[in-house]
């Protein structure tokens, strides 16, 4: 009997971490159900909150394997999808891919707590944290590198790679607390990363959830 | 004319990131050269204080790759060193290696902050905040799964991998704060940890290190 693979999430409209997973998912072409954790669910609020390690969102069962944390789940769906090119071909490229979503993955500290992943929410006068703008400027720097080096349109060129899944939360919020992007490539990679089709699936459902978690509606 | 292989790393001392890639460099059987950053680099110090990521510290420089954050780190040599073992051979195994390595490396702040690494130190009667006290039962949890399911005495079997690098900073930090372990496994594990030859050798450099840096040094 064949065994469901499932993925579990939480908040479509907050969670980016469980956005990073099924645009891993998608991207790979695995064949997967959803598991959707409530909103109100404490161990994903605490999640969400940047309070507790995401153990269970995103989490991928997938032939008897439990896989847990999204470079996991990453490195997981390029060994069984080897053909999805979730990875650059190149090694020196894989390399310098692993090492962005690494920063991504264990820093940037000031950009999520300050700037909440919300796809709902639209703040056009919000103040940006000064901590959060040095953030903001070293992902601008990690993006205009890779995008002049393997020549766009995604971080890694033609396909969108595993780098794409792990900064396509920081897209989301540039546009949500109307952050302008100067540099003109950058500003076009945004562009690249809404237009995706999995992007406009999610945020899509993401506007049908009807929860509003109060600590993740920033104030004025 | 052949290239030098350089691990960049900074304190030896309060350093724990730069022990995690120099132990996954040895581990691998790569032959390199240490470039060590002043211990008052600004930079070595804003990633050891926590306020920067880890781009430069450690970062492996090899034939032509640069690859900074030691989880990219850690998947470069189990590329160009696949006979190592730096990774567990069964797939699930490996998920699961990943995906508690994943854990490390993006979570565990208040341990992290709490009780910063420093081999040179001993603080018996160091009081343990309860934060740091929640991160160390996650953190004894996972080793406890890991030796009853792989049989240990490392978390994956009986050769140290990626997983045993990530955490031996944690083994290191319960030694220096007087943490007492009770489940029997995991302190084998830690005794098992201190050990190694890799670990002997590199807590016997960070005793000589002359520097001290007053905002890793815990008050009682």
């Amino acid at each position: 009997m064949a065994v469901r693979t499932t993925l579990s999430l939480s908040s479509k409209n907050y969670s980016s971490w469980s956005l990073r997973g099924w645009l891993l998912a998608r991207f790979a072409g695995l064949d997967f159900d959803e598991v959707m954790l409530a909103a109100d669910d404490p161990t994903a609020k605490a999640e969400m909150l940047l309070l507790a390690p995401s153990m269970l969102v995103p989490c991928l069962r997938h032939n008897g394997a439990t896989v847990w944390d999204t470079l996991a789940i990453a490195e997981y769906l390029n060994e069984i999808k080897p053909k999805a090119g979730l990875l650059p071909a190149d090694r020196a490229a894989r390399a310098h891919c692993r090492a962005i979503c690494g920063e991504m993955h264990s820093g940037f500290a000031s950009l999520r707590s300050a700037l909440p992943m919300n796809l709902k929410g639209h703040f056009p006068h919000y103040k940006v944290w000064n901590r959060a703008q040095i953030d903001i400027a070293r992902v601008l720097q990690i993006w205009s590198e890779c995008l002049q080096t393997y020549g766009g349109p995604y971080l890694f060129g033609e396909h969108p790679t595993v780098a794409d899944a792990m900064y396509a939360p920081v897209v989301t919020r540039l546009r949500t607390y109307d952050v302008k992007v100067a540099h003109k490539a950058c500003a076009a990679y945004c562009d690249a990363i809404m237009a995706l089709p999995e992007m406009i699936e999610w945020i899509a459902a993401a506007k049908l959830e009807p929860e509003a978690i109060d600590e993740l509606e920033v104030e004025f």
